[in-house]
């Protein structure tokens, strides 16, 4: 798997004329190489050459988690030992890369070696999934569904606090031998209008609408998802307003394709929820890749550049915000397939009452 | 709390000759402004000026958490905001702030603007704690004491894997609103000469060592302490092993204290276990400072620079790791006072059967 992988950036490095990629950011050195621990440095020259440093601590993870590449053990300063060894023009992470860490990094390669910005080449190459990957994200979202049926769908919401809610997704989550991808939201009636709204140790009241945001990380692999629920009857704007986001969330999942412009795909949320006069109540992008994290690439936003293609996994989660008053977002994790799109979130949009 | 840490920062910018400190890494931003949330920019003028930005969705969050700062609401690109603003000589965080966020940065900031590596200052600062923060870290070690007590001393250790008693000590620091503060170590027999060994799905046999690594966050703050049980009968050999980290510890632990350089303490365990013959099986430093991180300054290492000042908080945890037989580790987590130590780790360090 990682051998293809470091494939894939060889490949890149030829087209940027690069003789290696220095690779410091640990989400990366894990796609690329496997590895979990918290300190590692990998090196992919563009000649085929893979080397992967680690330190003492985590020498026997490395064996047995990394494979195709040259495992050495390095000293305290990895990236000095990583640095020695390098010739010709050497990208590096520079979206990641601390100021200082960069500086020691000059210091420390042979005379003549070039260090050049190499920007996002291994998020952009993430961003495409292979099927071992996809299978990982249809895993942790079928795992986040069947967490979100136990804790939320079954028991109900009304009468229990935003916290005790969010705390028993959390449970429910590591019982099952998964982390929460990230803090779940459990956000009632106005407190939903917090696009990020911290769960309060405040009772949730029957009719109202409830924003629920949670994720599964399973072997590195993160899902989102968000459902509003209904706790009973719910007044007609606000039902008006749920309306309109499932709408939109539809039609945005239609335009999903391989193809289709990243930011044509959020204005197809954007115009049909403006149209409705609520333009200035969707304040964030409509969705962001997902894979070993949460947000990556690519972006559904406005002014994101990029088409999606097939492999990329997005979310489509346009919201309504009424300050004061109530929320809706609904979210769904989206596959771009070569034909189209495969949604992964399992449980119904419809207005449902739990 | 936040005002009186603000008025640190000035001082130090005064010494530094510098107008004013970027602040961008978020424990940083968290210790001198109470915000908790994961975007946020602050910037302490040396005239005394205070301005802290976040984005939409902290709006509310920093009104409740930051006090004594001008809180501005920024948009998509917090940093580029508050480099508008500023004027003369700026300090930024260069051992964080990443290589190509700085580059925007030196575009951002008006004609004549001087932008200069300020290191660690926030940390040197954080390094000496206040009475609340002790106070803060005294309750996380209570919490994680209470937590070993029912997870380990009462059902005792011997039957259980290795994951099971790790969980167990996270899902127990969670029911009590803490978090781990790092994922728990439990690692038995030759598996404990791994100093970072992960938690297996291996069965904790009897008559052995087990190396037990654990900590509670509580409100921000860590602890972090390390014993190692028995679970009956164990070799002789193992037992002086025991015995010489115990003898280490004690001694180590004796010279903490106000003044005493980090390399003179790190050196007292490091000689006694030199001197029995295990010099090389102890590969890592004597300790660290711990606080919002659970590793932070100072160190206690061979080639530390610095002395002990009142306010530290540091462990003390030499170990010695046999490869393929065992490990023994014994972790202290100690306040340097103003005239000696506090141990905050309340369980025995005498080898106790669970």
């Amino acid at each position: 798997m990682s051998a293809a992988r470091a494939d894939r950036v060889q490949a890149e490095l030829r087209k940027r004329e690069l003789d290696a990629l220095l690779v410091t950011h640990l989400v990366n050195i894990r796609w690329l190489t496997g590895f979990t621990g918290t300190n590692g440095v990998a090196v992919v020259g563009a000649d085929g050459s893979r080397t992967f440093l680690t330190d003492f601590r985590y020498v026997e993870r490395a064996e047995a988690e990394v494979d195709g590449f040259d495992r050495r053990r390095g000293g305290r300063e990895l990236l000095g030992d990583a640095a020695k060894e390098l010739t010709g023009r050497i990208g590096f992470e520079d979206h990641h890369l601390a100021v200082r860490t960069w500086e020691r990094l000059k210091e420390a390669v042979p005379e003549g070696v070039e260090v050049v910005a190499a920007g996002s080449l291994l998020e952009d190459l993430r961003a495409v999934k292979e099927d071992a990957e996809l299978e990982a994200v249809r895993a942790a979202a079928r795992l986040a569904d069947d967490v979100a049926r136990a804790v939320v769908l079954e028991p109900g919401l009304a009468g229990r606090t935003e916290r005790e809610v969010a705390r028993a997704l959390e449970r429910e989550l590591r019982e099952r031998d998964a982390e929460p991808s990230f803090p779940p939201i459990v956000a009632a009636g106005e407190h939903g209008a917090l696009p990020h709204a911290e769960p309060r140790d405040v009772q949730i009241p029957a009719d109202t609408l409830v924003v629920v945001d949670w994720g599964a990380q399973v072997d590195g692999y993160c899902s989102d998802c968000t459902r509003t629920f209904a706790t009973g009857q719910i007044s007609d704007g606000a039902r008006e307003v749920y309306e309109l986001v499932e709408r939109a969330q539809a039609a945005a999942l239609d335009a999903v394709a391989p193809g289709a412009s990243c930011k044509a795909v959020d204005a197809v949320a954007r115009t049909l929820i403006g149209d409705a006069g609520h333009g200035d109540h969707f304040g964030h992008g409509l969705g962001h890749g997902v894979g070993l994290e949460v947000h990556e690439e690519p972006r559904l936003t406005a002014n994101a550049d990029g088409d999606l293609v097939a492999g990329n996994i997005v979310t489509v989660e346009p919201g309504v915000y009424l300050a004061g008053e109530v929320g809706v977002r609904i979210e769904d994790l989206v596959v771009v397939t070569g034909d189209g799109h495969e949604v992964l979130s399992g449980l119904p949009k419809g207005l449902t009452e739990v």
